[in-house]
């Protein structure tokens, strides 16, 4: 049956259901993840596990051999659990957190609506709900190695008229301490690749969402240098969404690891650090106050806060009233952010 | 006429006018000051002009003598302006700011409604508005010597209809990284005295009002030790309310200063101060998340982010999974943290 569906079953039924390389057992017992494969939550929940696990290995691969991720398996009382894999002042990586987290239950609906980004109305106060997803971020120790945040999720709810509704969110974005043009191009083309394979309109609507989404509007700047952004995305059957989602989550790797590898072991200054410490202050402003994942996370009763705030950086810094020289890579920068541009 | 009003004009009239002792001109011209000697909005912003001198040059005893306060007078397009005040890298200060600023003009609804905590409903969309208040915010290098904040302000708003509304707000609360219980009851007593001067229900009251206002719920820990908070206060003549605004504002000094005395030559070693920035990403937490304060002032249009986000520690630090050891000064802080108590 599954081979003859032509779709990522396939997968699934063969590679796939072999767990023994993930960080940690599936969130939902093998037995039901097994009988309920062709369902959309279980595809989701092994992707996210694979991507998880990838991901954690290539980041290894260029950490110190010694250094490996603490991986904690987690479960949550209102339903579902999680994994959540971090390094922490690691040679690379200062901060590296990957977490995977499958959770279902009622949830208000102020909650609901505050995850859909324009949404349908969504009908009854308190709401079934699941909600599958990978959500990572990585401060590099080297101030020439870019941050990179990623997140892919899946949602569903069940109105009171016994309605469901479904769809996908994520995105991918970088956020470097120093211009590297060459790179930010990688970075961008090979995102527009993973989006160019489903729909040639996806990578410009869903770029320009994430220069739109990720602003600190205080401050009137960017976090980063973007990268794509969507959220409520349901236009097409389950089925092909799916596959862009696992395109999108599948290009984190090419995207980001060429970059690291590239810079870990570049000469730094005191102060460039000192500016990479800066730049960070503002990644945790963006974050608190901003950023609908966690502000959802911060006001959902029984989230896991540590997964959620493990996006923060390991140190951060602000300082009254700094603003950088004329004519430095520190201006160069802060100029793009100020006014995202087009990279491709 | 202000000698026989028994009030505080009397100052006012005699040594408030010398200006020459605050930090800066104040925000509105002299000229104006003298003649509306006796409009509240004249009384606040003379009083928070020179709580801020008083307040700076009592800090500047316990700080290296070559390291002073920078003082950023600034106007605001859409009216008013302020005098921001800031040590940053003392010897006993890591940041010290003290801003005081004096605002009018037109503020959409939900803009006013975010700045009272219950509030009456106000009749109106955009109105008319003037707001005075001084904010600060202490970061010492020692980890024994606690973070204070306090902030005092005066609203007025004028609805619709004309009337006229009018209110205090304000509160100083301590946070410390190490307790010292005789250290938290000198400052609760000394905010105590302030209050008892005018009802003895006031510290009570605004006692537990401060350890609700200031708790990071995401952790269900408070940020600090407490003190006092309040809002909307406008129960008495609007003069009995000022006269309590002042005797707290004149408190800060005599509840703090002594600690900073006390302790600013302590030794400490770098796990302290490693506590000390973790208490600081704290700080970053609740101010970020929470603070209404500070969300009102990101999204303020023309609002002067420095002096707003100026309450920011210059480091701060998280760690995926810290707690502190059974038993530990670090432990025993954060048990009191999650149960505040009775100090007097």
């Amino acid at each position: 049956v599954a081979a003859a569906s032509g779709n990522t079953n396939v997968d699934v039924l063969t590679s796939s259901f072999d767990v023994s390389s993930f960080m940690a057992e599936p969130v939902t017992p093998l037995s039901t993840l097994v009988k309920d494969k062709d369902d959309m939550k279980v595809k989701m929940e092994m992707l996210i596990m694979k991507i998880q696990a990838d991901f954690c290995r290539a980041l290894e691969n260029e950490e110190d051999p010694s250094k490996k991720f603490i991986v904690d398996r987690w479960t949550r009382a209102e339903g579902g659990g999680g994994v959540t894999c971090v390094i922490q002042n690691g040679k690379t990586f200062e901060k590296a957190g990957v977490n995977v987290s499958v959770v279902h239950g009622i949830l208000p609906v102020d909650a609901v609506r505050q995850m859909k980004a324009r949404g349908k109305e969504l009908i009854g106060k308190e709401l079934p709900f699941f909600a599958a997803g990978i959500s990572s971020v990585i401060h590099p120790s080297n101030p020439h190695v870019p941050t990179v945040h990623f997140n892919y999720r899946y949602f569903e709810v069940t109105q009171e008229n016994g309605e469901k509704m479904w769809w996908f969110g994520g995105g991918t974005d970088l956020t470097p301490y120093y211009l590297v043009e060459e790179d930010v191009r990688h970075f961008h083309s090979t995102l527009k690749n993973a989006c160019d394979q489903h729909d040639a309109g996806y990578y410009p609507k869903f770029k320009k969402w994430c220069d739109e989404y990720f602003l600190v509007s205080h401050r009137n700047e960017c976090r980063g240098v973007g990268g794509i952004f969507f959220d409520d995305f349901e236009m097409h059957s389950q089925e092909d969404c799916f596959k862009f989602v696992k395109s999108c989550a599948e290009s984190v790797i090419p995207s980001y690891v060429p970059l690291v590898k590239k810079h870990r072991n570049d000469p730094y200054t005191s102060a460039e650090r000192d500016w990479q410490l800066l730049r960070r202050g503002r990644y945790v402003e963006f974050n608190l106050v901003y950023d609908r994942g966690t502000k959802f996370g911060l006001y959902t009763p029984g989230a896991r806060i540590e997964s959620i705030l493990m996006s923060l950086p390991v140190y951060a810094k602000w300082e009254y009233m700094h603003s950088p020289s004329d004519g430095t890579p520190e201006a160069k920068l802060t100029e793009i952010l100020k006014n995202p541009k087009e990279w491709i």
